[in-house]
């Protein structure tokens, strides 16, 4: 440990959120030691190739070729770690902060959703802390304001739009009336979307951020395969374009809540009424929805990624880890021993798209199938496409069962009319 | 100062708010306590009225008839101030309890407005510590982000909707065609609205609270005189109608920036593209609208009054307060020492309502008054109303000066035609 006067860094990982982290500091720095009362000294970095050429000078920090040996220093305090990844230099990183007693800060959600709880567990025996505000919303301060703004409150919902690449493509495809194909190659040149998307279109980048803030809601441990996840490669534009039609804008969607004392967490594409507030956060936004017994409705929307907005979170952890804000929640709540909702069992408007023969009798057939799972109608739209022989019939249901619809769907798969698999959608009130 | 495991209060104030706080400390206090890692303990309690009848029993505390005392009380870490009022005994506890170096917690936006600065004057030199968390925005954690969330940027500017009676209002004209006075005998009626209203409609307490945002952003001496305040009370429904006609919505919108190297503190109607999010904000909510340097565009939406949402918020700061979250800030920051923009340097477009006698040319005469004083235009409506002598002509200039069209309206005032004082408003874009 320093003197109680400075507070010393190693940062670990210079790409765009690193160098972008250590420019801020650099830029920012009379008023960081102001702010956060500490001196506040990267005293050391480390990145795979040192001799990469870089935006800033790093020749004034030391450098450390093995990251791991950053945790054992004695003259710092806390490791920033900004490479990524789950597993790996990450995961070891993190558990060798703990066991040395540094604080350690991150930007990594797939780190935090599958170790959070874990690192938690062993901070509260060790009386270190772990810091995390980048992972979750990049430069929207959520988790910091689950655990001190709305600290005391108990968090009825959360609703939340976490994928800048999903949220720009169904963007992309809503104002420009594009495919998901195209939304996608536009997505890919503009650097919002991977070479390989496939972590955020199957929505498994949201579903990391779910459980990261279930665990700080609810002390729900981080569990993947406890949450329902679809991704929003199914979306057709003609999906968009009906959805429009009937009030709606197309969002995927993170869910948390606890309904009947089960633990309700999902994340899938839902139709958002076109004139709530969520149905209007556009391209790469993201916008998280809390509701609190005492706070009530809450709403924080802002940059979901980006070096910049994620540095200033990185930073914000800085400051709050020189200040000593340690990170206290009680993960050990009764909650963390509910179980899980089956998504079979959600109740809720439902959006169905049918492409079908255009035959007597077809859309007879479908809403006497419905009708016998318990499923009446709110609206319905029949129109042919190009092809003449081929009609989209677009149904938008009142409440009913998802076990139900499933049921229903099944069986109107069969009808000899039915030209593809019928495309569910839910509805969801944001 | 009590045992470190233990955090004791004293709470001054039994009205809405403090009962809400007391209760919300009451049911969560195994949760609260185990966040804070503090064992959090109401000492005591004063109000006006020991005797009256209230929604829970105030036995189990310490009763105080003299609320100064607390702050001299041994055995009390913080005193929470929920009684209102800049001067009086408000003011006189928060001198009292840093003199006597006990934390102080408030939801007081008129005294934090007033002597903030003063206060954390003072603390800086003896080591104590203010909270205000439900002082701007009731539950939205807003001071808390700024302080923390958004503690590395630097806050380029800030634009809010800080008053739910005036916004209920608004939200009311808009929504139900009504005029400013049956929205605001509606409001009263609801609660939303105090029997004297003239605070809140007069943009009072919206520029209270807009000053304390400046404050924690700029480092900025609260003062009242150098903002342009303008309340919403000649704002017709005529202005609500037409303005929707234009694609906009009326909103009182609070503005702190820096512009051109001057502070530009404003509180005043505007309208807002219909389209945008806080053309959105309706009935009582409150909207903080932020951009950083590094986080980018920021929006928290949320109550901004009521007991429970304030009370979330008092319950934070204790939270805050029991670990010893101090605040620091660069108050003294050069921004502070920057000179205050005048409205009339303002730049921008502006909508104009004229209610003239219909007479040949007399669109004219007002179209070449502006055209002399280098406003051009970008839409104009013209078009009768009952009393068929009369019409209503309806502007929306493009960027103009203030000060330009402020001359051409005292020429255009001047002309024949004109039946009443011409009313603008200023255009914003949030």
């Amino acid at each position: 440990m320093n003197n109680a006067n400075s507070f010393s860094l190693g940062i670990v990982g210079l790409g765009t959120v690193g160098l972008a982290t250590i420019k801020l500091l650099e830029n920012q720095l009379d008023n960081i030691n102001k702010k956060s009362g500490k001196n506040i000294i990267i005293k050391a970095i480390s990145a795979k190739d040192k001799n990469k050429s870089r935006s800033i000078d790093i020749n004034k920090y030391d450098w450390e070729e093995s990251p791991l040996k950053l945790t054992e220093r004695e003259d710092i305090d806390a490791i920033v770690e900004l490479i990524g990844g789950s597993d790996g230099l990450a995961k070891e990183l993190a558990y060798s902060s703990i066991k040395n007693k540094k604080l350690f800060i991150t930007a990594n959600k797939a780190l935090i959703a599958k170790y959070g709880y874990d690192l938690h567990e062993r901070i509260s025996k060790i009386g270190s802390a772990i810091y995390y505000e980048a992972a979750v919303a990049g430069a929207i301060p959520v988790i910091n304001s689950i655990k001190d703004g709305l600290v005391s409150d108990n968090i009825i919902s959360i609703h939340a739009i976490l994928n800048g690449t999903c949220n720009y493509i169904l963007s992309d495809m809503t104002n420009n009336s594009k495919s998901f194909a195209d939304a996608l190659i536009k997505a890919k040149e503009l650097g919002f979307a991977e070479a390989d998307p496939t972590f955020d279109i199957e929505g498994i980048d949201s579903a990391h951020k779910l459980v990261i803030l279930g665990l700080l809601a609810y002390g729900a441990k981080p569990n993947l395969d406890n949450v329902y996840i679809e991704g929003i490669t199914s979306i057709k534009s003609e999906d968009i374009k009906y959805a429009d039609r009937l009030g709606y804008k197309i969002k995927l969607i993170c869910i948390a809540s606890i309904d009947n004392n089960k633990l309700d967490f999902r994340v899938h594409p839902a139709l958002c009424l076109s004139k709530s507030i969520s149905a209007g956060i556009g391209g790469a936004l993201n916008a998280v929805f809390l509701e609190g017994d005492y706070s009530k409705k809450l709403t924080f929307i802002g940059e979901g990624a980006g070096a910049e907005p994620t540095a200033s979170s990185v930073v914000s952890d800085i400051i709050n880890a020189a200040k000593s804000n340690k990170f206290f929640n009680n993960f050990h709540s009764i909650k963390n021993e509910l179980k899980y909702k089956n998504i079979m069992s959600r109740v809720g408007k439902y959006y169905l798209r049918l492409l079908v023969s255009d035959k007597i009798g077809v859309l007879a057939s479908i809403t006497s199938i419905l009708d016998e799972n318990d499923i009446s109608l709110d609206s319905v739209i029949q129109e042919g496409n190009e092809i003449q022989e081929e009609k989209y019939i677009i149904i938008l249901t009142h409440d009913c069962n998802e076990l139900n619809i499933i049921n229903a769907i099944n069986k109107i798969e069969n009808l000899d009319t039915i030209i593809i698999k019928p495309h569910l959608i839910r509805v969801e009130k944001i």
